[in-house]
């Protein structure tokens, strides 16, 4: 609609209806829907890689489930975070599924982009935000493959899988507690790592604070932090460096 | 030497003057120091990426020289960070050069990588961190360009480089206070955004701390941090994601 | 009363009935009601822009209605704030509704004040605090105006409505997460902006105070900021602003 | 510049040497440069209201130096904050004056505006904090007066004054350790309160947190709250709702 | 026991059947329990003052009703704090009445001592630390009065009672949000004032951590903190003050 | 003065040159001042306990020596808390004298008071806030006595003193790291305790909050605490619970 | 399996069935597997002192009471912590038994080590920490005596038990609030102590935080601190020394 | 002088110059002087094995050495610890020997004891905490090895010395930034582990902080964890862990 406005101010132009300074002033005045529509148009470009996503948190179950049919209706697809049972039991869409582990539902996965990323936790309470991470990798289009509980408490269990790390894109890994991890696997490879400190522990784990904060403080120097159990947040970015060109 | 001993203990079982048993032991107990050999191996192939690097905090002016040198020797090229022009007045290496405002010295730099890396800041006191990104990437071998001071209370200055932003391979972006900028860079580019919390500010800035919360919260999702000041890390970063193949 | 009490000490000055040193002692001790009594009428005054709100967090539900009703019976109208439907289901008011975003149940409003009030969100888990915040303003006799969804992940969205900023008496930003939307505002117009931080969020958001502290180091000056979820105070500064003669 | 380049296309529209395609691919990437070379101006009408301050802490002597000597030369004015006797006696600017207690240097003030605006300190301590804040307010153009040492402990001190405070067009109120004295002066007036918290004090102060804490929790709604030892800031505020049309 | 034991070794003494050395070491090592013995004693007799009281947070109904109904058989009085109607809707001690403000309840109470102890408030969110505190008083055995909502926000209502703070042996003032009271109230008397943050409010009130340093960096010296909530041990306190002898 | 202008009041009334509404106006804006002089007076006797005191930190020795000398020639007597040689040496009164381990420089001190305060320390780096407790004792009136370096690493030091301790008319605990020794000599004494957490230690003591938090958290009931090194504070209560009547 | 492939290369080198240099690659990379099945063993025999062990909190009671089932196939034994009697209820092993003060399970004990370890606790809130403790070390094999309710407000209580603190390999001291039971204790016995914070408390207990600082900067050196509410790492480390051979 | 007192009770005792309730009174009363002196006696053996040590933080350099001089004429040895080379430099005792690395000057050292206590450490900034350490054991009279710079980021490193690791009576591991080697160590060892985190590091690692909470929060069980950079606090308890019988 906008290219129709612009269109017509060309015309209006070419006619001579309006005056030079006339024309000056509708496009200098050139409504900012019409950049932003190219704007939005790159947006949208960014968009096919990372796709729009349903945050559940802080948000009903309704207003949940309508943004997620009205984003089926328009694509057949979409990805719903940090949500729950109850809201896949409302939805009456059959191609979604549940991942109680993770708490998501999607819907719809594009091809498969060709590295895979890989995504690693310390302990059993880390695989919620992984999972999560694997949904979210999954939904934007790239591989990913899953190595779990090989904390820093029995070294050799990562030990083992040296050359699994470096074959990966990107290697995702999330831990609670002291959060080691991340260390740990960032001096066995040279591929990017991603930590994701978890919200699993008690007393001065704080939350995943103590975690986060042994992660950011890192002796092996380029490790990526993101926020305390955001495994969406963690698969944009290595699906972000899985499709650099 | 660790060859030599393995090649002595294949002598041994080769002219069987050890038993079945004996090798079995004898293999099982394998020196560590051998494996780790090949560990090392692996390790310099690593850092043929990320080589060794000076932190200079907390050393002596001594201590830095006498390492400083030693590299020298050995291989004609370091980098030492956070360092004074104390360090380098008494470094008596001519093809050592000093930047003041990234507080680097660095000695020795490899052909240039494919891409190149942006980095940005949000005002004049993010510098310091953005400048000493810029040294690390030129000395792991990576090209990189700069954009200044386009924080966002003055949000067109950014604006005006959407096209840069979007011809990096990755975009460091350096920011105090309340830590905004990497946000509103985050929303114009598909590029992964690497964000460095820095110390300018006074008050609740609290060192970076505030920048660094707010880095983590971007509602841009997929955002990488990195620890306060930390520009050397950030350029670690964003040298992998550029030379990945 | 106090005035009777005053009228019968002039009355006893005037016909000598006390002595000169008498009245200076009586004078000096005037009670303290009788000053306080100007100091409620002006306290009055000031209440007539800021009238009566009742605040029903850590309130009962009965306390809450009992309150409001008293208010009603001497005036016709009141606000409440932080409530719920529990409440409203249980008041006999035709005249008050209730508004689930904002949590407020307000009866009767004021004659419009002439300016505008702009309440801007960074995203929809911001709506409840801005929503507040209109309540309260049009409770005080101001006019609002509500730009939501405008966040910084999408800069274009408000660089739309720069007319509409700068068209405004006074501008509120709620927003949580990182709290980077007053600056971003802040650089836009040059009417006083209010930053509302909100608790939107999880990890490193703490409930608001990432929001908050980025607020207060935004590198635009002069923003004022409030309390987390606070679109009542902002509401009450925006109306002082608004009406100032 | 950027009016010539749009009056070429205009000129090619017209005379149809682009076709309608190339007009249209034409205006939808209209540089940026002209939007922001429109949104530049309308900054700096902003600024005409709050023009360049330079903040001088984080910056050498001679950085400040050159600065305020390259403003000088364009305008014949300007400000700098958080700065001290060094830059002063460096600086060969004779109008330029210094206020040790404030910690700024300014050189140029406009015309007063119609109102004033009340500069209240708890203690002495918090001088520092309001004399930044009036030499703002007198570079921005507003006229200020002081009201200092009138904290709680001593209440009959502010309790002198209401009159004074409800003349105001705003009151700004400096105050560390405990931080109460903003809300007993929003008590006692309807004016706009902008409450600066200081770093005066030891233990518990936390270096001006206590007060910032207190501040943005007081009973009296409406108080705006800006960082620590913002003089700066407070006063921009002030002047934006002073200068309110 | 003990003093069996005792006996029985002054006997060995007297009748020689142990040398002085042996009587000197038996001395020198008589049983820790005979001497606390005495220090029970005089344990018992601080007791006297400030009785055994059930903190009944973190402790089952069965359990605080079990103590409860020991001491009661033991002494016919007690004092339980921090419970609720389900324990007193348990309890079958007629004497016994419960405060639900307070959150105690109490049986039995002593002669009144002769001072009166003030107990203040800022808002009505601070009552039910300031009942707890005077069911406390009540039950040690001072007078108690109260003063409620008399906060900062109107400063007059505390002005008011200027003569009722001085007559008190000791005030408590019980605040949350800013906590600015007790450095009004500290400055208007000469009685040695104990405050009381409450856990009232919201965002950065941090559940009283706010009201608590500022009353620690109240520019009124030798005010009196408690932790926060506590009105039971600010009753303690003004309990020993006003027995002072 | 304002004495004069309320005569002047009362003598218009008297000879009827106002109105009953203009006296009754006049009265009820009778300025504060008048009613505040009362209040100045009553303040000054408050002060008659606690006089001005002069708190060095934050100011310059000049600011300091110019307000120690004011009030040396209006009565003779002051004190200077948290100072140093330099004000001392640049001071010129004979009759001043300097403890170095207080940081306090007294001149003239008042009878003593009947009973007597004990100021007790867990170790030496206790001892600063406890000389300045009893410097300030000293200074308003109380008798004071020392009882230092008996922390709870060898329990058996403090209990050699339990008379000493109930003796006292109150006991000022100075303590730093743990924080523990005021719960020790709470639970031996009758008497009110008075904590001062000191900044003593490193690492986790947080300059002291580490023995703040603890002291407010003791398992005594009836602690009063003040701020970090607080020891004036402490002694101001102190006095006030001393000279009780 | 490992000893397999290891074997059948024994063989190949002995029969020069392969080269040197192809011997030489092999062994060089001998799979880790081999070498990680030594520090597999290796680790098994340190869960010989510390075996498995499954901490609920964060589990389901569905996945709990699989991993306890599987280990009771395997092994007989195991300890379940952090859980409650719903997990019991479900439970179907006649020979496990529930302590629901310590929300222990556990299943099969080893007969016991020499010495014993003395767990102590300040007050009653601190005894779910301390029975986590003592099931944990009676699982483990070590010996445990309890001294329960014994805080520092009456010192008396632990003064009576010197000679049990000094007969114990080990002590283990919970407290929660001030946490200062540690420092006494070690300052009565040269055994190593080991100090578990509970999160017993309210306000600045800040759920344990507090006791867990005072017991880092406990005066009394050589004190062991575990994280909050952790019993169960108490115990492992009492164990330790208690088995020290 | 005690003892004489009591002598004279026995003999008052012996020649029935007292009654029974005269001399059961008196005993009951006996001062606690004379059962702190066998305290004192004991507390004196405990010193044997952790004699006096001089903590020179906080201390001027002459209060050092006069407590340095008078312990080496009492009994020729000594240790001060967090010292430099003033005092050093002053002290005139030849015996005395610097550590400028550990901050330490001792004097004598006992016999060795059996086992030795390895200590480790993740950095080279972390030296100087394990010096310390290494210092306090020989004072103490334990043998000590280091193993310094063995940090996860290159995990080959340790992993090279398991046998030294068990070999050791106790490790003592000094780490800062994130803090991950204790982790490490533990899954590898099944010696006791006393984690030191040290200061090492900047930004988020707030002086230690993260290193604490990391080392609190480990995975591997039972982990000894003392204040920030106190290496002579884990030496007390490893020397504690070494003399067990």
């Amino acid at each position: 609609m906008h290219t129709d406005r612009i269109k017509a101010l060309i015309r209006k132009i070419k006619n001579s209806s309006i005056s030079m300074d006339e024309a000056l002033s509708a496009l200098k005045n050139l409504p900012y829907e019409d950049i932003d529509f190219a704007k939005v148009d790159h947006h949208r470009a960014v968009r096919s890689s990372i796709p729009e996503v349903i945050f559940a948190m802080n948000k009903t179950t309704e207003q949940t489930l309508s943004i997620a049919r009205a984003m089926y209706s328009k694509g057949k697809r979409f990805l719903i975070t940090k949500t729950g049972d109850e809201v896949y039991n409302k939805l009456d869409i059959k191609e979604a599924s549940f991942n109680p582990r993770a708490g998501t539902i999607h819907c719809g996965q594009p091809a498969r982009k060709k590295g895979f990323v890989l995504v690693v936790t310390a302990g059993t309470s880390d695989i919620a935000a992984a999972e999560e991470a694997k949904e979210t990798l999954l939904f934007l289009g790239s591989r990913a493959e899953a190595l779990y509980d090989v904390g820093v408490a029995g070294i050799h269990r990562v030990l083992h899988h040296k050359e699994l790390l470096n074959s990966a894109r990107a290697v995702i890994v999330a831990a609670g507690m002291e959060g080691a991890l991340p260390s740990v696997v960032g001096g066995l490879t040279d591929r990017p790592v991603i930590a994701v400190p978890t919200s699993a522990g008690y007393g001065t784990s704080f939350g995943g604070l103590t975690a986060l904060f042994a992660m950011l403080n890192s002796c092996v120097p380029g490790i990526a932090v993101v926020n305390i159990d955001n495994g969406f947040g963690a698969a944009c970015l290595a699906h972000k460096i899985n499709i650099q060109r």
